[in-house]
């Protein structure tokens, strides 16, 4: 079914970014067979002794055995002059498989640490694919050595490839940020497509950089940032069993280590940081199941920041303001009955409503410097700006989504077979 | 549009049930032109004096200025020696057009009043269809009049018809019940078929009984059997700026009135009223946009009911689940997702699921006895029970939902045109 798919037709037109090297860090992948042949489905990336890695991970209650792995292992990083790595899967979730899926764990770390010669407390792994079967635990493990034996800094492309699932595109990003006169750099890969509504962090994420920085500092970051790009995109409003983001800051710069958030050091990174997880997220939503718009949706005015979180997730998840905008139809009807029901304080009469620069609705009602005919000729772009402003307070959120298609119901009406 | 839609796969053999007529109500319809020609768009149902009248409303922030009177008119409710009206188009929502919204009801209330005397608060009105198109005002007040005069006790089948919107069939449901010897008699319609995911009551429904009851008891049970039939289904999440639900108890059957929700008298009726109303909510999913399956989920075992009721929607509402029983494909790992996602306590290891009678899942993965082969060949029904057994507590909940087809996004692409 997969190599059916076409490339989404938001896809970014150079194709994959070419991504720095960062130094410590080597990639190497391999086609393991996991669920289908001749497909690379595993990659590892090995971070040398001395660096520094944060996390956030799925919030979902049935989340996945290497999830629940990687969140203890979070919790405990200590840099204890050991390497690290991630070892990532394709095809195959390991979710929801009972015990299997921590003795699949289990047996992937210890295989991993033989080869590696690191801490177990230092391998986080993850899984995506299907969802309830159990992992071929053998297929990994026989090829860790190759793996091991292949490790190559600039392999970071064949790393977003081989992570991917219903991708249409392999998804990578890069930032470089002079700190103390250093360019430090930053390398990000993610997947994801569908079963996208992340709730805390989001799909696979691997962010590396030759930051120096403890690991307070930049688990404080990288959870901020979440809240504002990871937790901020939605394809389908599903919540993946996998959704896993893991930073990893090498060090190897000549710079003072970060240890505050207040520093112009660690506010530059964390600029530069959130520049690649933002362009992650949006090439997330542009490879959205079915995706033909890429949507922003902007809510301002709202009386806190939960509330216009509320009216602009009711929005981007209403499968009639998805369905319209896949029609390139201007029914703003429907943007009003998303913010009604979004359980957000909202004044009819207050409500103002754009699409891109055109002002819809105000004062409870259709603006009368509307124009229909101009309002569809905007909804024909493939990128469509949706802003409404409550009128009450001065909270806002921006989130991102893709429109609802046929091509989503042919994805998903049979993706098992 | 709506004349190329076919019939929904899921409508009733049978065709539009036999309604009993109710004592001291009488119906009539016309074409009012109000969003097309020659189609029955206006009805009004004429209510004998000393009726009672219940009824419950969308919660949305945006509600309509029908809804919004509506409201106002139940919490005050008073049987004053006068009859009552329910006067209801579809068309036009009549929502979200500022200052003409209340200006509309007001006028076709002040019409209603003078030709049928009865006051202004007796009158209860509702408007169906696009959102945010004024209301062509004069075209139903000219219309009351010729209304007024057709009155007759047998055609509610004729203002379930004149209801519609994208509803594919015309929705109707009846029972009796014997209190003291008396034959109680219940007949209700109601339309709905997209943006449906009621919050309080849903889309439009009118239900009608010969029951006498107080206005306190009535709305009691309303209110009660709401939140377990119409706050229970959902097509697709989407809540309408117009739901309504009304139920006239005329009271000209021979018994003594109701008072207290503890007789057997008030318990007696409780149950048909329920079975009324949930025969009109299972059409209206029944009838979802694009819908080949009509879909019962249970979510049992929860710690609270609170939690069983976020199961059962979070289910209900993933485009995941639905796409995938729209292609007949077993995929439990979705439901496994749909639970995990729901914000509600979960442990993986209790979770049991059942897909009709077939146990799909325990000990946190796929059950020994499980086939797929069998579960394969259960999704092939038009009916499909769902069943998912916390294990953790007493509460359950059980909610309808219907699969998302190809045909969901036809009709709501471009729905305006």
């Amino acid at each position: 079914m997969l190599t059916a798919l076409k490339v989404s037709p938001l896809a970014p037109k150079g194709g994959f970014p070419s991504l720095p090297n960062i130094n410590g860090v080597t990639f190497s992948t391999i086609s393991a067979g996991i669920k289908y042949k001749d497909r690379t489905d595993l990659m590892l990336a090995s971070i040398v002794p001395g660096s520094t890695i944060a996390g956030v991970f799925t919030q979902s209650a049935t989340r996945s055995a290497s999830v629940l792995d990687c969140q203890k292992k979070i919790s405990v990083s200590k840099n204890e002059g050991k390497g690290f790595a991630f070892l990532v899967n394709s095809g195959n979730s390991n979710a929801f498989t009972g015990k299997n899926g921590q003795n699949a764990v289990d047996e992937i770390i210890r295989v991993t640490t033989e080869t590696l010669k690191i801490p177990n407390t230092h391998i986080y792994t993850s899984s995506t694919g299907v969802i309830g079967e159990p992992l071929p635990t053998s297929k990994i493990t026989k090829s860790i050595g190759k793996l091991h034996e292949t490790l190559s800094p600039n392999k970071i492309s064949d790393a977003a490839q081989a992570i991917m699932t219903t991708d249409t595109f392999p998804k990578g990003a890069t930032a470089e940020v002079m700190i103390e006169g250093e360019k430090i750099k930053i390398s990000g890969i993610a997947k994801g497509s569908g079963m996208i509504a992340p709730d805390m962090a989001t799909m696979l994420v691997y962010i590396f950089s030759d930051v120096k920085i403890s690991q307070k500092i930049l688990q404080k970051h990288v959870s901020d940032l979440s809240s504002i790009t990871f937790n901020c995109i939605t394809v389908d409003g599903d919540t993946s069993t996998s959704d896993t983001l893991l930073v990893a800051a090498t060090g190897q710069s000549n710079m003072v280590e970060i240890t505050s958030t207040r520093s112009a050091a660690s506010k530059a990174f964390k600029i530069a940081l959130k520049a690649v997880m933002l362009d992650l997220c949006h090439q997330v939503i542009r490879d959205g199941e079915g995706a033909t718009k890429f949507v922003e949706v902007s809510v301002v005015g709202a009386i806190s920041k939960k509330d216009s979180h509320k009216v602009a997730m009711s929005i981007a998840n209403s499968p009639l303001v998805k369905t319209a905008i896949a029609g390139e139809d201007p029914n703003w009807g429907r943007i009003v009955m998303a913010v009604g029901k979004s359980g957000a304080q909202a004044d009819r009469d207050k409500l103002k409503i754009h699409l891109g620069s055109l002002l819809v609705t105000e004062n409870g009602w259709v603006s009368p410097h509307y124009s229909e005919k101009k309002a569809a000729e905007y909804m024909k772009n493939r990128n469509i700006v949706v802003t409404v402003d409550l009128g009450l307070g001065k909270h806002s959120t921006t989130v991102w989504t893709c429109d609802l298609t046929h091509a989503y119901i042919e994805i998903n009406a049979d993706y098992r077979s």
